[in-house]
C-alpha cells in the first residue's frame, strides 16, 4: 500500500475515533452536569455501547497495516515532523490496545464499574472491609494488564507508562522522596512561626462569586465562545471538541476560594486542552494532550504559581472587594498570605501547595507496594495509618478520612497519583522558564494581563501536542531537563514571605 | 442458527443501535441548547461520525440472516405478540437501509446538509433562486429513493411511507380535502360573527412565565426526574435516553400563550416518549414510536383538545392570574375564547387550529406536484401564492413569508407535512374515545387532574409501541378506524361555543 495513502487512512481513522471519544467526553458531562435522575441506567447503556466501539477501533487490524506501510516510508523520515510524531504515537496507541485481550478488558471495565459503586458505598459506610474485595480483583486485573503489556523493569512501571509516557519507579521515586523531604522541611520551620491572618468570615453569596469566577477566568483568557461554565458535585474539566472547553465547579457561601482556585485549576485545564485541539491537528496525536502530568501542569501553573502570588492579589483583590465587602480593607499581601498558609490536613484535595506533595508519596509507595505484593489488600488502612503518621503527621480517625478517600483505586487507576506530583513539578519548571522568557511578568499579572504567559505556554506547549514525550517536551520548553527544584524553590520563597523562615 | 440465538442477537443489536442514535439526540440536544458558539463545525464532524456508524449498523448483513432464522420460527407465530412485532418492523427497517445505496444516501445527506444552509440564507434575504437548484438536487435524489425504495401506486407513497407507515396519496387525499373543506365552511360562518376580546396586553415577565408552565407541565403529568426544560430558539422534544425526554421553549413577554401552548405540545411528545421507551422495550421497536403521525397525536391532543378546552382553564386560571395579575378579571370562557378564536394568517407554525390543516393541504398538493413532476421548481413560489390564495385567502408578499418559511423541504423531507394532519385527526380521535372510557374527563380536567387520560393514552398508545401500524392501533385504541370526522365536530363544536354559530 502507497504511504500517503496508507497515512491519510490512519488519520481518517483517529478522526473518526476522536469524534466517538468526545462524544463520549459529552455523555459523560451531561451526565454530571445535566442528566435527570432517572436517567443514570439508560446513560451506562450509551457509554457501554461507544466504549464497545471505539475499543474495536483501537485494535482495528487495518490500523496495524497502515501502521506498517507508514513506518517503512519516509514519512518518518524526520522524527521530528507532525507526520512521524503521529505514526510513533499511533503505534503507541495501537500496540497498548492490540496488547490487552478483549476479555481481559471487559473485565477491567466491569470491575471499574463494580468498583467505584462499591467504593461509593464503602466510604459513606466507612466500611473498608466491603470494599476490599473489590480493590483485591482490581488489583489482580491490572498485574495481568501489566504482563500484558510488558515492561522492562517492575510491572508498576508497564502502569504508569499509561497515564505518562516513558515514566518509571526507578525515575521517579527520588523525586517525589525529594518533594517530601522538602515539604517536611519547610513544615518544621513555619511549625513556631506566627500563623498568617485567615480571610474574613462569609458569607460570600454565590451570585457574587460566579460573577467574580467569570470576570476572571476570561480575563485569564478562556472564551466565553468556546467554553461553558456549569455547577456539579465534583469540579472537572472536559473537551467536548474542537472549540469546546467546558469546566464546571461547586460554590461554599463560607469561602469563595474553593470555587475560585478550583475554577482557575479547571481553567488551565481547559486552556490546554483549546490550545492543543485547533483545526490543523484536531482527531491525531499532535492534537491530543502530551500526558496526564503536562495535563496538571497547565492547571496548577494558573491555580498556584498565577493566582496564589502575590501580583495576582494586586489585580484581582479590587475585582473581588467590588463582589465581597468584608475583604475592602485588606491589602494584597493580606490575601496572598492568607491562600498561601500551609498545614498539614487529613483530605489530599483539601491539602494547600506545600503538604500536596506528601499525599502523593503517601498513595504512591502503598500502590506500589499493593501491585507489588509487598503489601496485603487486608493490611492496607494499617498501613495507611502508618504512613500518614510518618509523613504527615497524623493519623486518620476512620478508614474514609483514610485509604477510602480517593476513588482512584476504585476504578483500577493504579499509576495515576504520581502524574499528580509531576505535574506540580512541571508546572514549577514552566513558570520559572515563562519569567525568564517574559521579564516583566510579575508586573503583567499585576496589572491583569496574563496574555504574554498564555501565549508562551501555547507555543511551549498546547501547540506541541504529542509531539515529544512529555520530559523531552519539558526540556525543549524550558531548556533544561525538568527536576524538583523550581518546585522546591517556589515553595521555600512562599515560606519565606509568609512565614519569614529562611534557609 | 437457532431461532431464540438469532433473536438475541437482533435484539442486542437493536439495542446498541438504539444507544448510538440515543447518543445522537444528545449531541443534537446539547447543539441547540448547550454548545459554545465556536463549537458547531466540531459538532458536524461528531455527528457524522455517530450518523456513519449507524448507517452501517442498519444495513448490516448479519441482520438478514438473524431476521431470516427467525421469520421461519415459530417466534412469529402468532403476529400479535412482541416478539411477532419485533421482527416484523425490524425486517421493515433493515429492507428499507438495504435498498438505498450508500452512494444515494451520502449525496442526500450531504444535499440536505448544503440544502438546509441554502435555505437559511435564502429565507433571510427572501431569494427564492438562491434555494431553487438545492430543491431541484433534493427532488432528484428523492425520487430515486422513492424508485430505490419500491411502491404500488406512486413514487409519492414510498417516501411517505418512511414518515407514515402503510399511507399513501389515495388514501390521505380525500382525507385532507375534508380537512380544508371544514375550515372553509368554519372561516366562512365566523367571519360576520363578533369577535372574542384578545388576552390583556404584556409584560408577561419570563420567570413567571417559566414558573407557570413548570407548574402545569408537572401536573400534567412529566416529571421533573425524568425530564428537563431548556430555552432554545425552535422548541422542539427529544427522547436522550431512557428515562430521559427533554423538551425546550422559548418566551416571549408580550404573549404568554405561545411559550405556554408550545411548551404542553412538547410535553404531550415528552410523554409519549417516556411511555413507550419503558425498561421492558427500550432499544426494539416495541419500544418505540409507532409514526410521526401518532407523535403529534399526542401533542396535539394535550395542547388542543386538553390546554385549549374550557375545563382546562377552570383549572388553570387561577394559577395563571398568581402569575399574571392582568388576568385576574378574566372568567375561565374568557381565555377559553381568546386562545380559541381563528384567523387565516400566512405563517403554518402561527396558526390556529382550523386554519392549520388548510397549511398542510398547501404543502402536501405542491409536494406531490413537485414529486410527480407536475410542477417545475421555478413555478413553485407562482403556484404556492396562488393556492394560498385559494385556501387561506391571502397572497404571501413575499417568498420568505411563503413558499420559504419551512425547513422540511430543504433537508428533503417531503412527505413529511401530511402527519401533522394525521396527527390532528388521531388527535380528536383519542379525545373523543377517551372521553367515552372517562365519563367525568372534563370534571377531572377542571379540577386539575389529568392522571386518567395519561393512565388511559399509555395503555390505548403509549406501552403499544410500534406493535401495530399507525390504522391498526388507532382503530384497537379508539374501536374504529380512525376518520376526519371527530377533528370536525371539535372544531365545529368550538366555532359555536366561541362564536355562536351554528349547523
Amino acid at each position: 500500500m502507497n504511504a500517503n495513502d496508507a497515512y491519510a487512512k490512519l488519520m481518517a481513522h483517529s478522526r473518526a475515533s476522536a469524534d466517538i471519544a468526545s462524544t463520549l467526553s459529552l455523555l459523560s458531562w451531561d451526565q454530571q452536569v445535566m442528566i435527570p435522575p432517572a436517567a443514570h441506567a439508560g446513560r451506562a447503556g450509551q457509554i457501554g455501547a461507544l466504549t464497545a466501539i471505539l475499543h474495536r477501533r483501537a485494535s482495528d487490524p487495518a490500523m496495524g497495516e497502515w501502521l506498517a506501510a507508514c513506518e517503512s516510508s519516509e514519512l518518518t523520515g524526520d522524527a521530528a515532523s507532525p507526520q512521524a510524531a503521529n505514526i510513533r504515537e499511533l503505534r503507541r496507541d495501537f500496540d497498548q490496545a492490540a496488547k490487552i485481550p478483549e476479555s481481559l478488558a471487559v473485565a477491567l471495565a466491569q470491575a471499574a464499574s463494580t468498583g467505584q459503586r462499591a467504593w461509593e458505598l464503602a466510604r459513606k459506610d466507612n466500611d473498608f472491609t466491603a470494599f476490599a474485595p473489590h480493590l483485591g480483583t482490581l488489583l489482580e486485573l491490572s498485574r495481568q494488564k501489566a504482563e500484558a503489556l510488558g515492561y522492562a523493569g517492575e510491572a508498576y512501571d508497564a502502569l504508569l507508562d499509561l497515564f505518562e509516557p516513558g515514566e518509571t519507579v526507578a525515575a521517579i521515586a527520588p523525586i517525589l522522596a525529594e518533594l517530601r523531604d522538602a515539604a517536611t522541611d519547610i513544615l518544621a520551620r513555619v511549625a513556631d512561626a506566627p500563623k498568617p491572618a485567615p480571610l474574613p468570615a462569609g458569607p460570600y453569596p454565590m451570585a457574587a462569586q460566579e460573577r467574580l469566577l467569570r470576570q476572571t477566568t476570561a480575563r485569564i483568557g478562556l472564551p466565553d465562545t468556546s467554553s461553558r461554565l456549569d455547577v456539579s458535585t465534583h469540579p472537572f474539566s472536559t473537551l467536548i471538541g474542537p472549540g469546546d472547553a467546558r469546566i464546571t465547579t461547586r460554590f461554599d457561601e463560607a469561602d469563595f476560594t474553593k470555587a475560585f482556585f478550583g475554577a482557575v485549576h479547571e481553567t488551565g485545564h481547559a486552556l490546554y486542552s483549546l490550545g492543543h485541539s485547533g483545526p490543523a491537528h484536531y482527531g491525531s496525536p499532535m492534537g491530543e494532550a502530551a500526558s496526564f502530568a503536562v495535563h496538571e501542569s497547565q492547571s496548577r501553573l494558573w491555580e498556584n504559581q498565577v493566582a496564589r502570588s502575590l501580583p495576582f492579589w494586586q489585580h484581582a483583590l479590587p475585582l473581588a472587594a467590588r463582589e465581597f465587602p468584608q475583604l475592602a480593607g485588606l491589602s494584597p499581601e493580606d490575601i496572598f498570605k492568607a491562600v498561601g498558609a500551609t498545614q498539614p490536613g487529613l483530605i489530599r484535595v483539601d491539602a494547600d501547595e506545600t503538604t500536596y506533595n506528601p499525599h502523593i508519596v503517601l498513595r504512591f509507595e502503598l500502590e506500589l507496594a499493593l501491585i507489588r505484593g509487598d503489601l496485603a489488600v487486608a493490611d492496607l488502612p494499617g498501613a495507611w495509618n502508618e504512613k500518614s503518621q510518618a509523613i504527615l503527621g497524623l493519623t486518620p480517625p476512620t478508614d474514609a478520612l483514610g485509604c477510602l478517600q480517593d476513588v482512584h483505586w476504585s476504578t483500577g487507576a493504579f499509576g495515576y497519583f504520581p502524574t499528580y506530583s509531576l505535574g506540580n513539578i512541571y508546572a514549577a519548571c514552566l513558570f520559572e522558564a515563562a519569567g525568564k522568557a517574559i521579564p516583566d511578568l510579575p508586573a503583567r499579572m499585576a496589572a491583569g494581563d496574563f496574555a504574554p504567559l498564555l501565549t508562551w505556554l501555547g507555543q511551549a506547549i498546547h501547540e506541541k501536542g504529542r509531539l515529544l514525550r512529555p520530559r523531552a517536551l519539558l526540556t525543549a520548553a524550558t531548556g533544561q531537563a525538568p527536576t524538583a527544584g523550581p518546585l522546591v524553590r517556589h515553595l521555600k520563597a512562599k515560606a519565606s514571605a509568609i512565614y519569614g523562615v529562611g534557609w
